[in-house]
């Protein structure tokens, strides 16, 4: 009976990195416990010039993601510095009008560095995009020729599978232990919005 | 015949200024190129220590405003500059949700700079708050006992009086000479979005 705590019986989440040129999202479904890739993608924006369609897109995309696979949880990548004001302006906007689709749905959000990417799952926050992309491979046993030739399609479901690796034995809630950004107040003081 | 092309004859525009202390908006109406006030207020969002909570308010606030008045265009202030990287993300994303709110429901977009907003209804791009409340005052005639203490819910009431000087005599189309940052081209790549 104790064992059904440690475990995920059954819950869908959905992983994305937005970003304003490529925006990556991958599904995953775990079930008593074992991740199995559901979907994944990008959506490619740098043929748009204008930041408006982009950020129509990104939030379309997401709702549609949403309403097509109905995750439990939403895990974003979320990079909190960059270069200058005027790109992380930008970043903030296609951030934002992800997370507004997530919250539209009432979507728990969780939110993980690029380095606790990276970390959760090949071991080092500093692993390259290859390394990442091998390790997902074989964890979720992705046939070679259903990997894509840009490894910005495996960012949203990497961020999946590090949420999933927050869910440790022994910690009943997601994430108790681990370090939220931003999103950790909010699921405290929303308990009824995390299952 | 002609002059039903300068003036506009009946629209409704919402004016929001995002951020993440505090959101203002307004409501005009205009009516045979006359513009009256339906509504204003603001958005207290500093007793919040959640950015979670703050943007899931933002995103609600702006679309059950466009549900209740059903405005056919959006003006936002939106500053393109800040101090540093972490404030300019944060501000991306206040501004990110509630553009969200607007594109879900497939309303036209006009952004402007807090100078040329202060420089449209004041005729200067450095007037004070005091000054802009002043002048929108007199304008659409709010009496004293409605006028806010704090001014900042004038700033979307600002946005929203600023898009509304940009329909000029001889311009059938609004912003057609003004600086447009961002939007502008979404609007001329989009032109069966703007009515």
């Amino acid at each position: 009976m104790y064992l059904a705590y440690l475990m995920i019986k059954d819950k869908i989440i959905l992983g994305i990195d937005p970003g304003t040129t490529i925006m990556g999202y991958g599904l995953i479904h775990v079930k008593n416990n074992k991740p199995s890739l559901l979907h994944f993608g990008t959506l490619l924006l740098h043929k748009y010039d204008d930041h408006g369609t982009k950020l129509k897109l990104i939030f379309e995309r997401t709702l549609h993601l949403i309403d097509t696979y109905k995750p439990d949880e939403l895990a974003a990548e979320a990079p909190f510095f960059g270069k200058n004001v005027q790109s992380m302006l930008k970043l903030g906007r296609a951030q934002g009008v992800a997370l507004a689709a997530a919250l539209y749905r009432n979507l728990p959000i969780f939110e993980y560095s690029p380095r606790k990417i990276k970390q959760s799952i090949t071991g080092k926050g500093a692993a390259s995009k290859e390394q990442v992309a091998l390790m997902l491979q074989r964890v979720l046993a992705i046939p070679e020729t259903d990997m894509p030739e840009k490894l910005d399609a495996t960012d949203g479901l990497a961020a999946a599978m590090c949420h999933y690796y927050q869910y440790k034995p022994g910690l009943p809630e997601p994430n108790a232990k681990t370090k939220l950004t931003g999103w950790k107040a909010f699921v405290s003081q929303n308990p009824d919005r995390v299952k």
